[in-house]
């Protein structure tokens, strides 16, 4: 089964990548989620090629290694979503 | 006394901030480092503004709150340079 999109992510190209941002209203909430989302990164065995991140916000980017998103990619954002508690917006 | 600069970190304005690109071997260096700085910033009570990272690059951006930096802003910047370990480049 192919995966080409996932609710909420925005899909580009040159790379193959994925792109979401997440909204926090504080801190400790943002630092929580940076925390579970590595834990989650690391089970999938990615790592992530660039996360942007303030005190209420992180913006998160998972590229292709080679031509296209693996598996192991789609994983890792499908996981990352289900970190999200009702104390946070996703956006 | 007053601080206006710190060696290898890049002051802006726009709001008054400073700025340092760290640079690692590893995503395992990188990692480490993320959670050290963390764990200064909460020592100094400040919250990172910006912070960008990928597999072996963090770029760090502690930017004032009010018209200028903080001491706690300089502490900061001055404790992150001080994880650096030998085996880490920041440039």
């Amino acid at each position: 089964m192919e995966t080409t999109c996932l609710a909420g992510w925005t899909r580009g190209s040159r790379p193959d990548h994925l792109f979401r941002r997440f909204v926090f209203d504080s801190y400790a909430q943002t630092r929580r989620f940076l925390d579970e989302m590595q834990a989650v990164c690391e089970a999938c065995g990615v790592t992530p090629q660039n996360v942007n991140f303030g005190t209420t916000y992180v913006n998160v980017t998972i590229s292709a290694e080679g031509p296209e998103l693996s598996p192991a990619d789609w994983e890792a954002a499908r996981r990352i979503d289900a970190l999200l508690r009702p104390s946070s917006e996703a956006v």
